[in-house]
């Protein structure tokens, strides 16, 4: 039955090894040591794959990404503290939303659905509106695959005195990154992204002065991280029950993921899933959405043919079919699908999903090389 | 190693069926058909358990058991309605503390440590107080382990036309209940209690038409059950990532609950694991806080014995030795500690832990049985 399982070509939940999912053949006292000590050791090893030991802390939150993404926003960002978020699809838009609940002033660039906010545009916007004390930016927007450059978005910032939030949900951990040297106030991410754990929580490294300073700030009792920071400092403990069965598989992700020689390792192997993957599908005649300055090692979108006869749900059917789940596009301007690279992935899948995807495309009557996109002039740029 | 873990004699996370874990040996995609009809199943049979089909709605929600308290709070009640919060332990004071946060003004019946908000009272409260349009009471209130009187409260706020929120966290599933007889507007539980899933999200039983009200209320993008509810209406999937292993756990354990009977036979064998814990206990000389009465199925607080080399640290140490983990204790006027008997626990457990008390007792010098608890006037009373 396992291995029958498709695998997981989509940002996360991912398919995840074996090995990480038989830690979960366990329960756990979420009071007693034995899991209190896991939890630390998960923060630990967090906080030095940020590079955040002498500077910052790490907090683990209950829920998805967006929970974490709003626990960090709700629980640093002041009431009448003015805010720029950079959006460039779905999740620099959902920052955004969660701002709106929490009735905090934001600016915002929205860059449409794939062009990437640039650090002279950013510059130039921050010295225009000196009121702006923090700007918030998506790491590797998966909406479009895009990487987004936060090196020179972070210059900028520390040039203007403003401080860099980043949601890093689909890149940390297989992106190299340093809080400190960035610098980055605060970055968040989830266990079930590059890491390679399953999902149940996310997590904030956070500068450990920013969050002294945060007390009674959250709109939320369970969202407030300076005050989970305190009861774990304080106790060991998560402040509420927190999910010890995906705890324990993330531990041992995190293991695995420092066998495979950490970030570096993890980003080599990425960098060859997708660069297999794009060769791949541009030799059956797809088009990537993105040059490839701008593709991620995480997921990539690519348009969907120019032919009558191609039906996404069809299409993804059929590849699902030969074992492979993908994604569907998120894209207003064109269609299109999207295929990860991140999770337990190699060579061997990669070659197979192209394979399933020529397959998929002859059950669909479509001869290969599959006939271009149909691209409106608007709907495309290289930047 | 898996047979050699400690049985967790604690409120939950608890002690889960290995054919539970074995459910979380596999991967699947958030946004594929497969998972969704397991997430549609989860809510149906929470449904039915609860006895809503015909007026409520089942919305699941990311996090602990709390995040999904919180939820309830935000999403129904509007920002100037007025509650009243019966308290009787550190569960009933949460909700108030969740109401700070929210901001929304409310009043209470604190009965202290573990005595019991009765109808009667509650009737002439709601009665001086007509501005009150929600009462919230904690089902088991795990502090102290009393099962609280949640059928005349309901009858009483019925006369009164006031609404009834539950927080049936570590009583839904083994603890029969009608949200439709009783009736309550809305019951939240969690994943890792009384049908023995693992801990990963909660889930509120909500009168549909009183959601169908909340639309832009909620405090908090992530903790939104109208939109959560809408979306997963309109999509069939959560609205963000779930945590997919512990979904598929708690269906597996759903399967177990109707296989053992239900709520019945879950209610037959947790009595049973409470009447064998608290005869075996008593005989070793220990004090159960609460009267026969008010004793849940669920938790039982004893008394601390009245001995100067009793000390629950190297208490709890002994027994974890044996192979249980213990509760401390939550009380402020007395020492004490908790003996939990749900999860996969039977005779055999209820009768070892007992044994395991005796030789922890034996250790630590004290003869059997114990000397009784020393008590002051004012900090034990039967009611």
């Amino acid at each position: 039955m396992i291995e029958k399982d498709p695998y997981l070509l989509t940002p996360g939940p991912l398919t995840t090894s074996l090995t990480v999912k038989q830690a979960m053949l366990r329960d756990w006292g979420s009071w007693d040591g034995d899991f209190n000590g896991m939890t630390a050791q998960v923060c630990q090893r967090l906080l030095e794959a940020a590079g955040g030991e002498q500077s910052h802390v790490c907090v683990p939150v209950q829920g998805s990404g967006t929970f974490a993404v709003e626990a960090v926003l709700g629980t640093l960002i002041a009431p009448d503290s003015h805010t720029l978020v950079l959006m460039n699809g779905a999740y620099g838009k959902r920052i955004g939303q969660i701002l709106d609940y929490l009735d905090r002033p934001y600016l915002s660039i929205d860059k449409g659905d794939y062009e990437p906010p640039r650090g002279d545009e950013v510059a130039a916007f921050l010295s225009a509106h000196p009121e702006v004390a923090q700007v918030v930016v998506v790491h590797c927007e998966t909406s479009s695959g895009i990487l987004n450059p936060i090196e020179e978005i972070a210059e900028v910032c520390e040039q203007a005195g403003t401080r860099l939030i980043i949601d890093s949900m689909s890149a940390f951990g297989a992106l190299p990154v340093s809080v400190a040297a960035l610098p980055c106030a605060a970055l968040v991410s989830s266990a079930n992204k590059c890491f390679e754990g399953v999902p149940g929580f996310g997590f904030a490294i956070i500068e450990r002065s920013l969050l002294e300073g945060a007390q009674g700030r959250c709109h939320s009792l369970s969202l407030d991280l300076y005050e989970q920071w305190r009861y774990m400092e304080k106790n060991g403990q998560w402040r509420y029950t927190p999910p010890t069965h995906v705890v324990a598989a993330f531990l041992q992700a995190l293991k695995e993921h420092e066998a495979e020689g950490g970030v570096a390792g993890r980003l080599t192997r990425y960098t060859r899933n997708r660069n297999r993957l794009v060769a791949g599908m541009r030799e059956l005649g797809f088009q990537t959405l993105l040059a490839d300055e701008w593709l991620s090692p995480i997921i990539t979108t690519f348009l969907s043919p120019g032919a009558s006869t191609f039906d996404f749900r069809q299409f993804y059917d059929e590849i699902k079919h030969q074992g492979f789940v993908i994604y569907p596009g998120k894209l207003t301007v064109t269609d299109s699908f999207r295929i990860g690279c991140i999770g337990q992935l190699f060579d061997e899948q990669m070659d197979d999903v192209i394979s399933a995807v020529a397959n998929a495309c002859k059950n669909m009557g479509l001869t290969l090389p599959v006939p271009p996109p149909v691209l409106t002039p608007d709907n495309l740029k290289s930047d």
